[in-house]
């Protein structure tokens, strides 16, 4: 049955050089808006929930743009405020083969989202209307006004019965220098008020400072998520392990783990033309099978078959249907669709 | 020695979204014109043939457009008669890696060619002009009209001497319900009339209905293809084996069979650029060689060849020379031509 | 205060040759999706208004592709419903100058939304849900089965106490020989339902069949349009006189007829770079004005700016906010605005 | 009744900056593919004609390129020849109001046109199968070898009863220092070949050296084309004067001199989108005149709106229709068709 | 005799959205870089002369992309320092008619060039190395730091003999409330270190806070002027008035106040691509004059010429050569030159 | 330490179909500036060093076009030399897989550099402000006048105690019929005068006539190259082997022979986007290694991944900053930099 789902996060313009030319070599940029929070709803909406996101856009041209743009996208645009001046922006350089894509942030402390005011959001009132919200570590990284706004909300979604995802994300470049240690206690009290997380082995051993003395990545998550999964009381934990492979293309597994047991997804390898927004996908289809009541089997390759499509198209943001992606479940690649 | 070739088909105008961008994505589309017909008089004009489409195209903007597209593509619009009101059209939607690529039909029905009236063309006229006709299944699929159309240009063909080409290209969603049940008796009409046909084992198969007890598709097709050529007098019958790979390659295998005798062509594996109209490239191939007299190994390697790059260069329809063909049937995959 | 407003009408396709080519010399196109209906309601958003779609796609990508469109532009899509298989759609070459922009339609009779079964809209249930609906003579066109429709729609509106807004814009081209005669029955059936109504004289004389004897348009109208208020007992008439001139500009001036008497707008002399769909614009106005009880004076002015401005922005949909066409009344044209 | 008429010609490649660009700003280039002999022919085509174009392309990716450009226009290929290495070119950069339009040439000397040697072409076998056969200035202009096919072609056309037709389209930067000197000898051989002659009192004044104390334009054209007529028994002259306005906008008359008399056709003022070529497009247009054989006012006027109507099209190459023209002969600038 | 100019001031980026949509509508931005300072020295060096900008840019690919657009532009970058993260930017919304044009900026306090500390520039190594340098009023208003270099950098070069140019341009939403309070002593402290300044009319009634009993601008001009560049020692004081007219025209006329005298440029009309940065062209065009010491005359319609031909360009920047300046002051609009 | 190099050769316009489009497809080129010269001094600015062109550029809109883009490439202008009429030119339209790319020239022997009166360059001048000059093949293959200024410009650059770089670059297509023994004696002449010597074992075996009994090609490198050394004394010769496969991947391996020894980089399998221009920067990193002081090891291996990196861009000339390199010389491919 279809759910009430919301996210809490920034909308970012995506400004990105045509093909794969350098920024110093181009006179045109194709511009779209996205966010971790943007791609997750957008994606849920597509598997048939109704996404809202809680967020806040400036009221100017840019501000309106990116609005019509999330409803195109699916997303609801009720808890969408306007107020403040700026939007965040990123340019994308494409990478091909031996060299890597780069992506060149603009000051988005000034945005209105990072200024909303302590009182922009009713939480009450928004939690009362939803069943399930989602976060993510990048917006932790901004600012304490930010993060307040975050740990009440999921507060009070908390204590209106509904379910707080969290998804850890940790950018090492926005926590700056000691960063590990400035974020652990943001994401103790996130982890402690969630109950799906999307993490690996990696936010256990750096964030949170747990040990191991396994060595190799898989062995080490099998010792650390269900520690975490214990000391915070989180019911599910997944995530992914990655490959880039030197022929443009990338390996991908899911994991997740609930009730005490791990699943896996099988290993997939595919062709990769657009990775940003891709662990969206992923966090989605978690978030889709749980809400619907998926076994953890299936839930995993959902989530791993969202996240490998959403590396075939452009943007940051995921397109499969549910029809898509339980197609591409099932069949081999084919041939042309008519 | 060059011949004057004439192909009965639809001209379809093919709109595409640019890159790999979906229709809810994108906000342009490349348009090009094209058809079964348009492809393998296109190319045959590029072997030295004079290529001629015996169509119809509607009295205003778009077939200006679709007439003005086919002159360029070497097609003599003598035969393109102009009447009606209307255009098919497909929209494709490139895929990418593990996502296939999509055409979505407007409604063909109504256009211009389907709705050629009786009287339209003059069979004996055009016949006594030209030294072969090609003909395809998807034409056949059309209505009652088109169909007779069909029949009677093969017959006054067949009459003065001509050769009759038809390229059996059953499409499951053209004919529906029951399909193979409905479109028997019409394949089996064309294939009275037809010198050379382009079909494999599943034509054989399902729309002709013949048994075999082999299971490789290879064992198939050489069990049946003989009882074909003997059951319906045909003299050359042509087709491929094709495999889509995972990395955006395809292989693909040629063969002919004549004089009771079957030969093939290598195995070729190669990166697919435009996958659409590659079928027809092949069986210009196959037209060019019976029409030039070269041998059964040379005619069906020149084909694959044809059909190979076919898939290298955008749209639909074949843009290599002859001289381009021969050159990559000797040659290894060279470094920049300068 | 804001109200809650819906359109009965069909989606279209726009495929606009980019500059001013012919579609026999370019090769891409840029697509939109857009409609009377879509425009009313797109422009009444913008206003602060909710405004309802109430219309069928295809369940397909270019259904998926026009339903994302329309989100873009503020339409709420409950009442679209998906089904079908086609979508109407038109190519538009802009005219330059001495060369007339030419339109060429598709087949749009077998589109989703002409095709809709007659137990597809939950009349009562819209009914009970808008303040008022907004038809067009385009819909009137179609088939009986969409005629249905309007007529079972428009009185279920009313009988809810809902206002019924009725857009002549008779279309010669979709009514055939004889189509003033065909037409008139249907058109009065409208007018009898309709509380609002945008017209001119020429509605009057050729598809009711009014006389006149007076020679100037004006002259005419301030003769005619009381004779169609009284018969039809319809509380606004509203419309507009054009004229196109030589040097790419139009002369536009608004009419508002209501308690027997008339207001007329500024004479607006503008540049114009889009000129389809501005009538949409003006009537947008003119249900904005009703709606919000603005005194006809300032109705009239409001429509008249919409339109004036709906001719300066590409597509066929109006893009002004409420906020741009009050600065547009009152300030003369200005210099950039930062 | 329809004609055969052939153009002998370079066919230049043009590459324009889009939009208003410098060559120094953008990044792109538009090309197409036209010369003077080309302009007319396709215009020919488009009234119902057959037209050929004797020209020299290269044996490469241009020339072929060129070749399939042409049969889009409408030009029968049968008498372009393929051999040599080079293709003429220019750039151009687009003027806007104040900033005049800019065209710079790439070395045309050594194109395969300009190079082709002395028996290429089989003058005796064009002139048996053709009506009539147009030259311009602009070859005259290019070096002794063209110079020498030009007259002999002339002359056979002229021995087998052909028109032909002259458009003295002097080019001083072609003709260097003492340019008339050089030119005069040549223009005369053609003048004295010549049925039909395009060219104003300027050719007269400046190119042929006679003499007039008379000052306006119009004064000298009245005073020296029946000189002209006389001296070199041309049948037919005809020719336009040109005012550059301020605004984007250009006036035309044309004027048209036979049997002793001149017609002149309405002065026409009007938008220019692309000017280059709209001289060719009024040549058409008294050729049209005179194979049609219509009255010299219908010719003269025709060949205006002709030449009008192609300021309004990008291109050097007019897309009018006969219909075009005669609907733009009678009607006023109108709204959208549809 | 060439000079070696400098300007201090930051660089933008302009990323403007294509033809006349707006941001919600597209989907593409062209994007070019440019400031006052850019403009001016990219024109001087266009005239022949030496030009630095004196600025500073982050160490990132936008600072990459900016630097190699600046040297394409003609500007020496000896002296742009790399530094700090971020580049200031603005969107443009091309307006047409009566849609004027839109700028929404990004936040630029926290540019790499706002942020410079104290010790970037090496004030007096500058200065013993250039004959000129041109300030603007846009960076007097961004902050303490950009000021303390603005008016140390002026001081040093008056002290090596230098002139020092001041542009008034004063930007209300630059200075917030109270805006003229708050410039006014810093725009006094630049024009006692000015030589040459530009203004007209309403710097010194608002920013200065003169008063005038005339009430037309010119009165008002020619009352106020003298008494500005008495008090404050100013060599030279240009500046212009512009009208926008509503054909897509603007009326511009330049002054230049010299020893005791003003000199008027002709009143040019003309047709507006792009308006952005006409302003910087009319200062290079009175610079250059100065610096080459053309007399008063010359210079002022040297300078309106520069204006008007940058309005006819695209991007902020102007592209004309001194020789195409020329020609535009003695001829008239021309056809193609070829 | 940077230092001041120099590179004489000539700039080509590069004119590309966009994507996978022929000539006869498409409708759009992208136009840049290069050649050998311009790449490789371009790729040594990127490294630190100051690079200058010593060239000739016509005197039009072309002209400016080129000097504009070589500035912004990083090159210094001071010794670009304005004059002459035209710009060679070349058109690439981009192979795929099985499809080759194809480079078609204009007439470049009319170019501005290669008419260059023998007066042109002040050979002393330049050689004194100097470190190094590199010269290649491709001019040497031109005409009898630039030969001249190579040669007395390498002779200046000698004797001024500066290095001169020769790249052998044999093109046998410039040299046509018995080109080998045409172009021996030129090499020689610039082997004798060279320091620096980019070549492999095919120059030696061909263009030299060395002699050999091996097969395989690198025991003919190791046989011929101190063969080549010793006679001409030449203190560094480098170059690479490159095998082209069959997945749109190439494999390079660099060796530099200095001492008496060889040294070979690491054998370079990747991707390829666009091949032409990548041998100038394997170029760039010897000139580099060898003018910084690195050891032979360093120097082939930061050649060799420069060299790897120049596929991955697009346009002829490298664009990878020396940290670029770097960073690729020691990490594996990384997914996205943020």
């Amino acid at each position: 049955m279809p759910k009430i789902i919301a996210a809490f996060g920034e909308v970012m313009m995506r400004l990105q050089v045509p093909g794969y030319d350098l920024l110093s070599q181009g006179n045109t940029l194709n511009y779209t808006f996205s966010g971790t929070g943007v791609n997750v709803i957008s994606a849920l909406s597509r598997y048939g929930h109704t996404g809202y996101l809680i967020s806040r856009l400036p009221s100017n041209s840019l501000g309106d743009a990116a609005a019509a743009y999330l409803r195109k996208l699916g997303v609801d645009s009720t808890f969408i405020h306007r107020g403040g001046n700026y939007l965040g922006m990123y340019f994308l350089e494409n990478g091909f083969g031996a060299r890597s894509s780069r992506v060149t942030y603009s000051n988005r402390l000034e945005s209105s989202f990072n200024t909303a005011p302590e009182s922009e959001y009713d939480y009450a009132n928004i939690a009362s209307r939803i069943d399930a919200v989602h976060f993510c570590g990048i917006t932790l990284a901004m600012n304490d006004g930010v993060r307040r706004h975050m740990k009440s909300l999921a507060q009070a979604v908390k204590e209106h019965g509904g379910t707080v995802i969290f998804d850890c994300n940790y950018r090492p470049s926005l926590w700056g220098e000691e960063g590990y240690t400035k974020a652990k206690p943001h994401y103790e009290d996130m982890l402690k008020l969630a109950d799906i997380v999307i993490m690996n082995e990696k936010d256990a051993l750096f964030t949170l400072g747990l040990e191991t003395e396994k060595i190799e990545r898989e062995d080490q998550l099998i010792d650390l998520i269900p520690v975490v999964a214990k000391r915070y009381h989180i019911q599910v934990i997944a995530g992914t392990h990655r490959a880039v492979n030197h022929n443009n293309t990338h390996t991908l597994r899911g994991f997740l783990f609930k009730n005490d047991h791990f699943v896996f997804s099988d290993e997939l390898t595919f062709s990769v033309y657009d990775r940003i927004g891709a662990g969206d996908a992923f966090a989605s289809g978690i978030i889709h099978g749980e809400m619907e009541g998926l076994n953890p089997n299936q839930t995993v390759q959902f989530a791993a078959v969202a996240g490998m499509l959403a590396h075939t198209v452009s943007g940051d943001t995921p397109m499969a249907s549910e029809a898509d992606i339980l197609r591409a479940m099932t069949e081999s690649v084919g041939d042309v669709e008519r």
